[in-house]
């Protein structure tokens, strides 16, 4: 194509997901570093927002107006906090561009907020922006929907790195969730968290959840069916905390061309009905 | 439900898959052994069907006349071959009874006929009557299609017994089959069917296939999108020989109170489209 | 070799365990039955074995009189109950025979008599006969002494059928003991048996563990040591019931010319120190 | 331990792995950066090793004069190259202290050297410094004894990146050699290392290989053991690639208080004899 790269803004960019996004932006083909936002009173201000990345002089200095950034620009990637995020949308519908939510924690309100700029801006929102962990959750509701659960449980099972301190993880009850819709049952009343001791039989359209705990891992999670004589096992494997960024700038490329509206995930990976 | 039990005939009773079946319908809820066929000039003619297959006197002697069973069933199950299949078709398709057919190796021609029999029977037809398999081929296709090529290579593992002389397997190629429709390209130019020595770099929209064999294996298949930093893997196991036998019957009471015509595994899952 | 097949007496014949021995043994070279074993006043007593087991006629009827059985025998193959054992292991060390116990629940007391047949029978017991299990134990023990505590965490995951009742299963804490022992460590102050909810940080030092069930899953069992950076996994995986039996027939045959003692599968593995 | 910290120098400082063990060393306790080596003529001479690791200044310049850094350390830690290496093993000696080597590619030659230079050096070599591989090693060697060649396959598969240009990995070769050994065959006349299309029956005896290329996966290996009814599963995933440098560390501690020799990473694991 001979379109030029899309102009993306960066805020909460001296932040660890900041500093990912602006380096992927620069080894990336189709997108260029337009702007880099930082809050009033960051000491970032005024720093050139490729060398705080490591990546040597860009010509992008971090400023604390995002409005001015994002009337030239194409989107905005975000993944700071719920306030934040509902400033930027509005801010994005004004400038009728794209704006990509990896933002976690945002309550109804905020979600309502970001719905009415959604008239304005091309909004793609979720709770994981991994391409493949959304593809996961996809397949493991269709797994769960097509093989009856007279015959075929459930289980997820999960693996962290020793320092997490929740269990099981979000993602998992995440996958969870999409089994139990593909199932048409409700997830809180129908899993197992644990198993220790005497158990007794499964009990037959429960949902099990195991966890593993261990090193460095960053995130392993299987959803697995299991029939009488066959087992049918889907995974997802993290081997690096860069795939949400990177899933983030596919979904800013995806929602270039598309519409004002409020997309997910979903509609990027052509898995939406 | 008060319904009465699906009434089946066993063709090819006293083989293999003729008495695996004749063994799960004694055990399964809804079904219930009517007949079983075997060719005119068997040495198991007139013998006990349940007997044959060590279950006890079911007082439904093995016979060569398919019509007559046929007449007065709700369906029959087939893993025989494929002019026995086309023949057992037609009756079906008098019968207008349920035809779930497990054979392979029919031509294009046997297909026809097959097809023909369809305005009036109900046929279920698949190379490959487990569920989990099925399932796992359209699960295949639609992350082929959701994930792309750029950024996500695919790849096909199996692993079966060390007395399986081909590879990879069938059903490897047909995961690889179902991978390359998603990703609306032609399998057989896109594939890498083994790697040894120096092989280069991996070429970018391929297909790779790898095999492993030991033991007694019976069944293992994965699908594997491996992109930048995330991998998503597919995978099949199967437990025991009955998987095949107990998909056919799933398929024979899901083609009960269907109207007559050509089904795949796929209409059983609920994932035709 | 042109040693002749070594005669072995199956005790409780008529069993689940006793059938399956009884049909590896016709299968397996180097073996031949030559005696069944059943309790007084079993319906059994009299029947052929070959036919009870499905093999058609042996020429061996089920008798109830073991030692006339041991007396002309090279071993016993016993998987049934600890009273009956200790008595089997009286008369095997009476007629200086191989006695392979795979009985399961012997008390402190059983084991002493047993120990004290072992001086003039070659006794190899194990509360798990496959070869596979035993082998992973001694590779898990030597996995956690060379990785060093502060930097490996070690995990225990097992998959068992919907129908298990208790959790975590009995060879997962086997393997937990292994673990344990390598490390020098008690496994029940230093073992987590589940995780939910707001767990913390994983305590350095300890074992945890993990259970799925579902469908028919006979057994799979992996130690995970999880570094920095690194994972290890040892794994074992069960596909049918048999080979606890081909254990059993195993350590027969390795038992054969050694000399009167008290083994494990570990001697039998060649494993032992 | 109220001992002092390990005082290491760095050779290849301004290299990846120089880079990485500096990062290394900073962020580990029980060691120090004493000093940091280039060849003569580097452009990184005289700048901050710190610095150069994106450490912030540590007051450690770059040299050129090994020599003179050895004298007061305690350690060296070498994936340069052969000539280098060879050259540091000898003053290594001088010095007195451990000298811990990665460097791939050596020549018989050059190990007599080495092995001279161990007479008063503490010398650790490895080809792989993973301290999981090498344990995988040895547990694969110790599997394939204990299993019988005649009920038992074995197989090794390994994953690897897109960018790969040779298949099976230097490191699955290592594990195949180790199963081998285990077994007291030659692996080059006992290895299958693809299969396609009519293989006929698995050739008893003999070790298989199997290769996955994809995505960004750093390096996934398996060795597999398949028997009648069970498999044996030994496994090394590697999240990252900092392992090698972090097992030459660990190396490094442990031949602290060793007496010159040349060791291997087996010592540091504690899994010779």
């Amino acid at each position: 194509m001979s379109e030029a790269p899309m102009k993306l803004v960066v805020v909460g960019a001296a932040g660890r997901m900041g500093q990912t996004l602006i380096r992927l932006i620069d080894a990336m083909d189709g997108v260029v570093l337009h702007a880099a936002i930082e809050r009033a009173g960051s000491p970032f201000l005024g720093k050139d927002a490729g060398e705080l990345a490591g990546l040597g002089h860009k010509d992008v200095a971090v400023t604390d107006d995002p409005l001015a950034a994002f009337l030239h620009a194409d989107g905005v990637v975000d993944f700071t906090s719920p306030a934040s995020t509902v400033t930027f949308a509005g801010l994005a519908a004004q400038a009728r561009i794209v704006h990509v939510i990896g933002t976690t924690g945002c309550s109804v309100e905020d979600g309502e907020k970001i719905k009415a700029a959604a008239r304005h801006a091309r909004i793609v929102k979720s709770g994981n922006m991994s391409l493949g962990v959304n593809l996961l959750g996809v397949l493991a509701k269709q797994a769960a929907a097509a093989l009856p659960a007279s015959d075929w449980d459930i289980e997820v099972l999960e693996m962290h790195h020793k320092h997490k301190v929740d269990a099981p993880s979000g993602t998992a009850l995440l996958l969870g969730e999409a089994a139990a819709e593909g199932r048409g049952i409700d997830l809180a009343s129908h899993s197992v968290r644990s198993r220790d001791g005497h158990t007794g039989a499964r009990p037959a359209g429960t949902i099990g959840f195991a966890t593993l705990r261990g090193g460095s891992v960053i995130g392993e999670h299987s959803v697995i069916l299991a029939g009488e004589g066959e087992l049918v096992t889907l995974s997802h494997s993290a081997g690096d905390r860069t795939i949400f960024a990177r899933g983030a700038l596919r979904a800013a490329l995806w929602a270039r061309d598309k519409k004002p509206g409020h997309y997910s995930m979903l509609d990027v990976l052509g898995l939406s009905r």
